[in-house]
């Protein structure tokens, strides 16, 4: 039997630059892992290919995935469905790959909820951290604007405590750079590795017996 | 106040090669950590300087630390004592660098308990995942030889759950990639990067009342 597969989601606050994130670290190859399409019911845009960029289906396929149980996690937007099919994680993690994520936070939660041993990366915006110094700074924008922003990072650092790793997205390239290091120290995690060991350590034990019978 | 520094720890077997590993990964440059210099009983060879080395101290020198709790970790080996004093790696922490050490599994367990929130990583021996194979394989070397190294590997495979990480030392210019990896991502995670964020979150809010006052 194959070592399971890590889960890997990449989650993070509207806007912040998570497909792009995405698509520059597969663009750049090199990715030991899986990426995970997600299904809606939304039409395909120009050029958008049905298994590539999405898996286009109907709202009754849909909300029968639902039903059943066979979505990972889902959200609803405007009139459309967006969500994970578990059945490709659940084989791609069950064959010993690892699989990659990129969901809206809300999804993200739900996913935690049902695999908590994924690796949970929250992608922060760059101006999350320089916000204070732009509002102590001259004093330009309005009460209303600086309440508005205020209001917004409070919500955004929450969101964060729900998430192993944050990640400033301050370049793209950087972003992926600390992505990957991510995921190469977690295939090192103890918790992740020693299975291995100790299946090792079984099966030797096993032979020592053998080997101690016929002796 | 400075963010607080990381402490990480290398251990693992005797004989794994933690000295050389880390050796090499200063040798190397670009070490943006400080290693923390043991303290040792023994006797300077040719060529070690006090301070860069070691600290080398009396005997009762390093017991009267032992007594009044200045000794993070240490250990007697033969007739001479090895350890690492505290004030320095509590003073760099503070500071808000990261610090390294290289110690011996039974120091690493007592630095585990007084700072659990350090990084612990262990190094493992290239043979030990290829030991089954070759114990497996053609029979050749005597049931004495085959039940000691089950029984080291054994050992060794245990030690291993009490650390975050496992590195193998295959090649060691490979185990320092693997462990500046782990340190960087190590950065990254949340519990780490927490406070920071809170702290901006709070003197924002502190801003936001007096503007909010003074309106």
């Amino acid at each position: 039997m194959p070592k399971r597969g890590m889960l890997i989601v990449l989650s993070g606050p509207s806007g912040v630059g998570k497909g792009t994130v995405r698509k520059a670290m597969f663009d750049q190859g090199g990715t030991d892992f899986q990426y995970s399409i997600s299904m809606t019911t939304r039409q395909p845009r120009e050029g958008e290919v049905n298994g590539k960029d999405y898996f286009f289906v109907s709202k009754e396929t849909f909300e029968h995935n639902i039903e059943t149980g066979e979505m990972l996690e889902y959200a609803q937007y405007v009139d459309n469905y967006y969500g994970t099919p578990m059945q490709y994680v659940k084989d791609t993690l069950a064959s010993g790959k690892d699989v990659f994520l990129e969901i809206e936070v809300n999804g993200a939660m739900q996913v935690r909820e049902k695999m908590p041993d994924g690796v949970f990366i929250f992608l922060t915006p760059p101006d999350l951290m320089a916000l204070k110094q732009r509002l102590v700074g001259r004093g330009t924008e309005t009460m209303t604007v600086i309440n508005e922003r205020i209001h917004q990072a409070v919500t955004e650092i929450k969101m964060m405590r729900n998430y192993d790793y944050a990640v400033v997205n301050d370049k793209v390239d950087l972003a992926v750079d600390r992505i990957r290091e991510i995921i190469r120290a977690e295939r090192l995690r103890v918790p992740r590795v020693y299975p291995d060991y100790a299946q090792m350590l079984e099966s030797k034990q096993v032979t020592e017996t053998e080997n101690g019978k016929d002796a």
